[in-house]
Formats: C-alpha cells, structure tokens, sequence
C-alpha cells in the first residue's frame, strides 16, 4: 500500500500526469516549528538539473502545506500536502506504446492492476518519492532538534568508479590470504564528519573530487545509462530502536531504502564484505566512553546489534540500478508478443543516483522518526514502574551503563 | 513487534530458556491438507548438528499444533503451534555475566528495554526462529499445492570462499574496462534447476561439491567463526506481486531476509554488481513465450521489475556477519566500563550459515503467500467490474498479453 | 490515526481553517468508472442548509479528485481528493477563547496535544468528515456496481420524537409481562424498501411525514440543541464478511459508526431491546429460500451472526448526542478555572442528525467494501484448494447450501 | 484477525475441542511485576458454574505462562499463554449436525470459510475469550500499578429486569414532556465507587441485593434462555487517550465490546437517553477542582470528549443478546433446505451475562492500555521540543490547565 509506519505514518498519492502528488503525514509531534521552506530544501535538492546548484532559486515542485500547522507551528495533526504536476495532460499516444518498455513497470502495472496510467508505470514514476522527501524533511527537522540527529548520503560509486576506500580488497581475490578491512579507517572518518554541504560541492553528490570528476566524464554517454551506489550515515541516533524480531532497525530500515525505485541491494554495517571477516576481527569490543558510557571500539555493526541501534553511527549502502529509459534501440517485443526496436524519445537522465541521495535521506529519517516514537512509548511506560530490586543484577541495565 | 504479515499473518514468542517457543499463524487459507510432519521437516533441517545427515530422524524441537487443523485440514482459523524447550532453567550466573558480549544483543536489548532475560539476548536467540520456519512450511505448502512454487535456498559462500560463477568480476577491478557479467549463465542455469535434496547432500549445503569441500575445511578453526552468503530462488511466483509504493515485492523481501538474526545485507536480482552495468545490457528484453505469454529474454531483475513480480524467477542472496560468540579470549569492558577479557565457554558453532538455509526459504514463503493473498483480493475486486470499453487499448492489459 | 480499513484504506487530514480538507484513498479496485461528480453527490448531501432541496445546485465544497484516474476510469493506485476551505483565515481571538467550549473538544485537544488549532477542536471539526464522504461513494459505487449494495441511512428520531414502530415496549415497563417484538414486521418493511430520494423528501429526512413534521416543529428552538438517531440498513451485502475474533463484522461497524463525531451510542439487529427477548423468540430459524439458498425467516441479529454477515438485511442504528454549540449562557469555567459565563456567537444548527445521513451511508460503505476485500483474499485462496474429501461431511459446506 | 491493538497486542487461537486456547501479549512494559496467580484471578472469574463463590478454587482452566516473564517480572518481549482443553476430541457426529443451529456461527463460518470446526462455530467459541481474559489481566496490572486504575463490570439487566436508577424515564413515553437524566446521581454514585468484591457478592453479579434476586429467578427456566446488559466503569484514566480521527476512544472502545461473543449493542455515557436530552442540559460545564485541575461538573460525556479522554470517569453499557442454544425444540432448516426440528442436547446456561463481566473488564484493560502507550509516545516526544513562545496563548494548554 502507500502508507509507511505505524506512529509516524506517511501516505502518499499521485502519478506523473495527474493534478498533482502529494502526502498525509500523521503523527508529527505537536509543537514543532515547521514552515514550507523547510520542506522546500529538500525538495529542492530532488529536482532534475541540479549539477549546477548555484543557479537561481528553482521555482518549481513548490511544496503546499494544507493543514496540520497554524501560525508555523505543527498541531499534531495530520499534515496535508501536495505539490502540483506542471504537465497534467495524459501522455499522446505513439507506436511506442505498443510497447512495454524494458525493465520498466509499464508491463508489471499491467499484471498487477490490469490497466495502467497512459505514462507508463504510474506510481512507479520519480515524481511519487516527492511525497517522501516532504515527509522526511519534517521527521528530520524533529530528530535534529530534540537529538541533534544528521543525516547526510553521498553517492559512494557510479557504474564502476568507486569512491576510494569505502570497501576492503575484493571478495572475489579468493588466493589472497589477506582477508583486508570491510570497514577502513578513511571511510569511518569520512561518515564521521560528512555534511551536506560538501556533498552537494560537487554534481555528483560524491564527496570526493577527483572520483567525482571520473564520474561526471563517465557519465556523458547520453546514449546509454549506467547504475551506482549511496552510502547513508544517521548520527546521534539513540540506542534503543528497532523492534524485536521481525521489525529490527536493519530491517525497516531495509524495507524503507528497497522502496525506493531502482532499489536493487542493500547492506549495512559490514555488509556482503562483514561476511568474510571472522568473527575474532567482525566482534565489535566494548570501551569506556567519556561519561561512563559504554561505546563499541570498531563498528562492523553499523550501529545496530540484535536489530537494536547502540548508538553508534548507522551507515548503509544501497545499490541502484541502471536507469531503464536509454535512447538507444533495444529489440524487444509489443504487449502481443510481435518482436520489434524500441528507442525512448526525448533527453534522458543517463544516471540517477545523485538525485538519490535526498530521498534516501528522507526514507532514513522516516525509519528513525516512526522507531523513536515506538521506543519512547515502551520507554515511558517502563519509567513509570516501582524499581524492581528481585532480579539478579545482571538482568537490568546497571547503574554504571547507560 | 514480533508480528509479521498482513493477511497471512505470523506471531511468534519464546527465548532460550523459557517454557517453549512457538507461534500463532492467522490468514491460512481453509481447506488445506497439513500435518505436523509437514512443518516438521523444515524444523528438523534447521537443528543444530545436520553435517551427518544420514543420522536417525532427530526426536527434538518437535512441533506441537494447538488449534486451527481438524482431521489433518486447516478451518482457516489461527493455527497455534508450540515447541517445547528442554532448557527451561533461567542461565546461571557466573563472572561472565558482568560483560556485555561484543557483538551480541545483550547491550542492546538492556538499552530497549531496561533488562533482558538471564541468558542473553532474549528474542535475539536462534530458537526464535523456529516459529518462522513453521509458519513458513505452512505457507509453502499451500504455495507449492495451488502454484507449483518451488523455494530453494542454498550456501553461496562462507568466508572469502564462493560458490564460482555466483558474481562476475571484481567491481574494485577498476581498471578492466570489461564490465562483465553480473549474472552468469552457470548461475542462472542453477537456479532454475536446483533442489533441496541437491542442496541437502552437502553439510554446507553449497550445491557445488568442489566448493563445498573447501567451506568444510574453512570452517574447521573452532576458535574462530565466520560469515557467508545464502542465495535463494523462487520459482513460479504469479506475476503482480507487490504493492506499490512502499510496499514493493523487494522491499517486503528485504525486510523479512533482514529480519533474520545475522543478516547484514540483501540484494535481488543483479544486486550491487548490477550497478556496474549499462541499462543497454541491464536492460531485460521482452520475447514471447510459448502460449503467446510475455517473458523476458535475460532475468537481471531477478523477477521483480518496479516493485512486482513479473513472474520470472525471482533469485536474491543475504549476507550473514561471522558468529559473535567465539572461544578465542576478546578485549572488551564489563558494563561498568571496567575492561577485561571475555572467553565464551563450551562449544559453539563456527558457522551458521547452512543452518540458515531454512529459516530464509520460510520467510520467502510467508513473503510471497502474504503478497498473493493482497493481490487475489485486488485482482478478483477487479475481475468482477464490467469491462471498460472507453480507455485507449495501450492501458489495458491486450488480449495476447497474460 | 486518520486512517480507517486495511485492503481499502481511507486517510483523511483537514482543520476547519486551513487550505483544504481531503483524503487519500488506497485499495479502491482498478476499471472502475468513477466520476468527480459521483462523488459529489454525497458531499453536497452533507453540507449545511438542505432543508430546502429544491434549491439550485450548491457550488460549495466542490471535491477535486488529483490522482488515482484516468479518463474516467480508476488505476487501482491511490485516489488524492481535496475541498478546499472558504474561511482559511485562523480564527481571530476574542474573550470567549479563555473558555473551553463545555462538551467541545477544545479541552481534550489541549490534553491530548499540548496545543489546538485557534478554531477550537481542530480535527474534531465537523469538515473532517468531508473525506469520509468522498471516501464512502467511491466505495458504494463498487459495491453498487458489482453487488448492487444498497445503503440507505435515516433520521430514525429527535430528541424524544420517534419514528414509530422503530422498537418495541420499553425496557423501563417492567411490571409489563408482554416482551414484545423489539423488531416490528412495520420496521423490516421499511428497512427493506427504503430508498435515498424518500429519506429526501423530507428536510429532516426522516421518512415517515408525520414524524418529519413533528421533528421540524422540535428543532425550532434555536437557542438550544437536541440530539437524535440514525437508522441505516445495508442491502445486498454477500454472506461471510467479519473477521473471527476481533475484527467481527459489528464491531468493525461500530468502530466506524462511532467514530463520526457526536455519536454516543450504537446497535446492531434487535440491539438493546433484544436482550429483553429470550432464545426461543429472539433466535433466527433457517428457511429455504428460492434456488435452495438458506435464509433466515426473522431477522433479529441484523445480518450479522457470530461476528459474519449472512446474506441477510443488516441494519443499525446510531446515537448522536445534541450539539455542544448552543446560543444560550452557560456556567462553566475558563482553563485557569476561573468560574464564568459562557454564550456561543452567531447561527448554530440545532440538530444535525439529518447531515449526519451520509456521513453514516459512508462509514457503512467503506466498512463493507473493506472486509469484502479481506474475504475475497481468502475466498479465492480457498477456491484454488483441490477438494477435501477426507472430512465429515457437516464440516464442509454442503452442495444445497450457498 | 485474531490480533488486537498497535502497541499492545493480543493475538489469540483456539477453539473448543483443539489441544489448547492461547495467546500471545505483545508490548507488555518490561520490568512489570506478573505471575501466574495474576492472571489466574480473571480467568477463575470467567469460569462457568460462578453461582457459589465460596466453592473451593476452580482447578480447571490453569493458565501456563510460556514466554516472556522471568523471576516473576516481564521483559518487554511476547508473553506466549496457553490454557488445555480438557475436551481434546472432535465432536462426536449426530444427527443435529444436519442443522445449522440458528443465531448460532455455524452457518455463518461455513459462509466464510467452507469449513467449520466439526464442534460448530470454531472460534466463536465462548473459550476463545480466555485468551482475552489473560491478556486483560496483564494489561489491568500495569494500569492498576501506576496510573491507579480501576475497571469495574456489572450486570445491569438480566431480561427485563434492570438494575434501577441506571436510566431515566422510557424514551417511548413520547407525550411525557419531562425528559428527565438519562444520568441519574444514584448511578453516578454506584459507578463512582463500586468494588470487584462487591458485584461477586451476588452470583448473578448485579450489585443491587433486590434486583439480583429477581435476576435469579428470572433466569431459572432452562428451557429458554435470556439476555442481559453489562455495565463498566473505568476509574482514573488519564485525559488524553484516543487518536482522532477513526481511533477515537469511544470508536476503539465500542470495537473492542463488540467483538466480544453475543454483543449487539455499545453506548457510552448518556447513549441512547442522552440523544433525548437538549444541549443546555447534556452539555458538562467545567469546574475547577483541588489543585486548578479543570474537571466537569456533570458526566454525560462519559469520559470521553471529542474521541478523547478527560479524566473523568468513563462509563459504558453492552448490550448481550440471549444465548442461541435452547432446549425447547426450534422450527429450522437443515443445510440443504430441509424443514425439521431441533433441540440442543444437555445442559446450557440459561443466561451468561454474569460471566461476561471479566471479559468485558479485559477488553477495558487492552483498549485503555494500548492508547496509552500510542499517547505516551506522542507526549514524550513533544515534551523535548523547545517551548513555543510564538503562539497566542489561547493555543496553548495554560500553566492553571492541566
């Protein structure tokens, strides 16, 4: 369906040529601050054409809030908002709707509803993850706030150009002996201290200059399109989120990047490289933190153990595909099985990936808005309870851990 | 929470040392044939200690079914089932309990909750898995009688050894201008033909003796644990499958894969490597089938394009970090701070991948079963409306497409 | 939440002040022909000011639907609509706003919340029930369609006057020996007969004219309010819906009913007067029916039997407390607790069963068409089942039922 | 489904003739103080044969803790229950089994499933509120606990015979221009103070010595069978609870009653009298009470303003219809439409009205607890937002408001 969380809860509508798209997001704490421009940002950095970001103020995909805020301010009720589509018309037809286009949804939609928008895919169109990055931009301003959480992803790779560093030697070297880091030293500073500022210096979004200027030259074949990868960070998250067992924060966290479009892979922690670490190296040891606090001293777990977050930074990656549309002639067959060349008609973007990055931002804040608010329930209620002094102490969180 | 599932729906409680795990199944279709041996085979393949399988049937972790079956047919009621535990004694205390184990859920679950249970990690033991792993012989039954859908899942690597032919070349190699393929046909060619009983024949359930032999050996340092890769495929899935928009087929898959204990990273189809390759060849070509059915002519989606199921094989691999308890002596801190060395005791199994092999074919089976039950409602909503005769034919599923 | 229903999902945001009140709605099957017009035509039922229906067509609360169909015809994707708000303005302050409104939800708001919309209530406003509405004819439509479900609503009284042969003797004559019949053969008649365009016959459109004219002559008072009932019945509605245990049909139906604001009271079949009836009355014996199909010769459950709809008549009734708004003084106090005098400004409708109408034909169609859903899932699920043949034949629904 | 609430959930299984009756409890707080003895109370009280309270302790019907609780206190993870039936076999096959026994569920589960349970209605089962009772008792502790809460059930009719003062004079009485209270002081004083131990005092669980009595007498003829009316008190609820829009209170309140077996009918506060009574007298006037704490001067709300909780207390009634299973022969039909008659064998309970009570104090519990946790999460979460000083002060609750 089109609603994600339990507490925290978005719903969003809208296709490509419709009136407009839009969301309903319930659940926003009340007495939040929260204006149109603060939406508007993120919103913005989703638009097309945003390699040369010192261009004036883009006007359009304004954001409309309908309800939900009076004088600025959330009332903890639903919030209502839509952004209007500039071209409403349904799509002309051609020859090539006779046609489902190749590793698009136009031929899916079909089987799953029987009928689909004259545009194509319908709901598997970009312009649906507008609701989500609205939506993600209030539950971000809310984390920020209270927990000072920050949330950045970058593009960590473009087809075959990697940002440096961000994973160990290959796991297909299979002589090598040396089984390497998952996780090096360089890729732990850079999650560290990344902000979006400096992920949007560059138009790829991959904060790295030279790997970003490999990607831009390889990216130019406006003949074809080629895939890549984000890498997320969530710092400050509190520990304590993620539901036992089939909600677990790697979980939902999971199910909210795959619901991305595009989505093929995602890894968090270690990931496919973690598993061939043993666990000696993979064990993440306890330290002192300043406070009495208890911190992880490595951090091949990505901030979350046992599917609960410890407080560490989460960072994940999730793998995009290839965008579909390319200009060039693919053979393929018509919805009737009669084979034939199919070539898209327009300009089209030959990778998607940097335009990723916002809406993995906000699929995150999402996830740890709707699991805060989960967690702050259990929690509340426990505190309220007389202590209990029965148990043998190493049952209950001891005085010294926090 | 500990509840999976919307109209096929799975309960599940039970630690380490409490009275029983078990589960509440609620959506099974009525009318359906099953036993206790029916779910009891895939409990018994998920038991520790299946590197000898030629051993007489293993008397333990036997289901008991409480409600929701009479004369061996489901009512379509909720099917109770319990296992009981032979542990039922809470952990004895000793100075280990003083130190969170690295990597484990121990800190975690004291950060959620506040306590856990004397043994640990609580919901975060293995035998919570057993519930799942019932509940999704059930669905597989009904999958496999109505559909012919055939779920197999088997080792794809542990540690730095993988099953060849699973990946194309290195994606660090990134010098070679040769792409390569991510999905090979040796690969595709397994995964439309492998069978349990093959994947059963070697203890590592790696479905490729050579390999197979190697993991035995990698896995033989007691004092030490690794992780690996399970692969699974499922076969016959109806096309249409999976929600959009935050509910794609891969995002409910990747949610319920990375719910199992371990699991650090899920990719479908082409996965992460796929991001390497143009949309020109990523792209999969539609050709007809014999009976005039639309099919794709390669399967780099891994039978899920835009989010649903395009009735292809739908193929996908998970990640499972090493195992945290090792024998080997950890430098860590208690949960005071204090830092100290930590030894697990007794023995401990250096690699559970093979183990998980089940447990991931379950959750695929509930995934899918779930997934179909929405859209049967959907599609047979629709199929009782009157044909609408007024849109343009290109947004109409055509006669010769099925 | 603002969210109603599973399968066929309803989300409603929208204060009395702000942009626009409206409504998601996911699940509505695809090719169904659907009209903005359709659903208007129980949005203008439900504003204010029907007493004269002879009037031009009303151009306020014009829905505009923004995604979700093309060409008239629905996608199965999510249905956007929204009305816009005349007075957008907040509510500009005046003394009487140091008062919570007794019997308003300002207070409880505040409780709840922390803050309020200026308006007042907020959500509790009676323009959140626009979406419903909208919600509720896209629903009948189907069900119209494809069942030919009938839902007819009715103002069964006001205040004390009530439309006769509704009930039996009262429950309060309790030295009276004759139980009577809480279901009167004059009831059944009318429940199984009435039509829309009788209920709008009269202004307060309870359909019996005597009464009607009676209840207009009680609503004079505009200096007071009084409140009243609703009767509805639901026609045509397939056997089998309701979900064992919790979700049974008539508590899924109360939760919808009383969820309209102002309601304080619901009942199913015989109801309250029922339960003075004993088994040997109050039972409903099988009869054969035309085509062999079983029914039922009376019909004091109300279609519903163990928490499922048996192809039956099923008809309600609702209670709806008189409005909180009156023009008269009140003593009351202010939210420091200072004592005080409290008058409301301006028009107050003293009765607003009669809007209440659609209001309740919505919620019963958006309750049927959503557990309809859910049983088609299974239903069809089931039907794919070979045949059990190994049952006691009692167990299994037998040729001659249906 | 067989699953209740968000954030504490019930699921059950079972029914009468299976191995057992269960439940799993998700989202109890961890660090309550629960044993088995707990629980065991309720259940007692929902026994059959209650008449002599003063018989030796029911052995039967022992609940067995499986999950979830060590060293007696709870750990915040799924508390599994379980409770045998002592009647394992399937219903032995006779002649009635050619009838649907009428207003019974058989009819109405073969509607839905094509199957029943060979003992008839499968989960419409009175057994099946066992689950419910269990659950409702953990719930009703932690309230009990810390919020001080007290949920109290009585019968308030049996018949026609009705505990006086629960309501003013008969709304039938149509030419009586005094309308009277439908909310009279004596029963505002009853509910205000009435004990668990005071409604067991009487077999019939009628707190009023003279009308149980007759409530006795009433119900001695076992050829027949009767009615009745609960009515409940829930005494210090905190304001707040209940989510608007669907979720009201009173919405989730009616729900849960009225999934409860046998019900036909909810109202709270005033109900169905109070849509008699005009706004200048139902409306409840605030008045400050000890401490500046805003309270209301009359209850005809019941407790519940705008959907939502205010503090006061929260009364409602449940309408139980007569049981269907009769002694006396009964004119039906069997399954294929054949004319007959049919007469149930053995002993029945005549009325089971008393019984009700602990199960509608259960489902008081669950609903009362599950909202608290939802609004525990909201307010906890505002309360970390930085104080808004930009609002006018008739937005925001006041220092003197609590």
């Amino acid at each position: 369906m089109s609603t994600y969380g339990s507490l925290f809860r978005v719903t969003t509508y809208g296709e490509s040529h419709c009136a407009s798209v839009g969301a309903i997001i319930d659940g926003c704490p009340p007495g939040l601050q929260l204006t149109e421009q603060d939406i508007q940002v993120q919103l913005t950095r989703r638009r097309p054409g945003q390699s040369n970001l010192t261009t004036p103020r883009n006007e359009k995909d304004q954001v409309h809030i309908q309800s939900g805020i009076e004088h600025g301010v959330t009332l903890g009720t639903p919030i209502g908002l839509l952004v209007k589509n500039e071209d409403q018309r349904p799509h002309d037809y051609s020859e090539t709707d006779l046609y489902p286009r190749p590793s698009h949804a136009d031929y899916t939609y079909l089987q799953k509803y029987g009928i689909k928008a004259s545009s194509g895919g319908g709901r598997s169109s970009a312009r649906e993850t507008i609701g989500r990055v609205a939506a993600g931009a209030i539950a971000e301003r809310y984390l920020k706030q209270v927990y000072g959480v920050e949330i950045v992803a970058f593009v960590s790779s473009v087809g075959k150009i990697h940002l440096p560093f961000t994973t160990g030697p290959s796991s297909d070297d299979q002589d090598n002996d040396d089984i390497g880091d998952a996780v090096s030293p360089e890729f732990l500073k850079l999650i560290s201290t990344i902000t979006r500022e400096e992920v949007d210096k560059q138009p790829t979004r991959c904060p790295h200059p030279e790997t970003a200027e490999r990607m831009t030259q390889a990216t130019k074949d406006a003949q074809d399109s080629i895939g890549g990868t984000v890498t997320c960070v969530i710092r400050n998250v509190p520990g304590g989120l993620g539901e036992p067992v089939f909600d677990k924060f790697e979980a939902k966290l999971g199910h909210a990047m795959l619901s991305i479009p595009a989505t093929k892979a995602f890894e968090i922690g270690s990931g496919f490289r973690g598993t061939e670490v043993p666990g000696s190296k993979h064990n993440d040891p306890f330290i002192a933190r300043d406070g009495g606090k208890l911190g992880t001293g490595t951090n091949w777990s990505g901030g979350v153990q046992g599917g609960i977050t410890n407080s560490e930074d989460i960072y994940f990656r999730i793998g995009f595909k290839s965008p579909a549309t390319i200009s060039q002639a693919q053979q393929t067959a018509q919805y009737d099985g009669t084979p034939g060349t199919l070539a898209a008609r327009g300009r089209h973007d030959p990778c998607v990936v940097p335009r990723a990055v916002p809406i993995v931002e906000a699929m995150a804040a999402i996830v740890v808005m709707d699991q805060l608010l989960i967690q702050n329930a259990r929690k509340t209620a426990a505190s309220l309870l007389p202590p209990v002094t029965t148990l043998p102490p190493t049952m209950i969180l001891p005085p010294g851990a926090k």
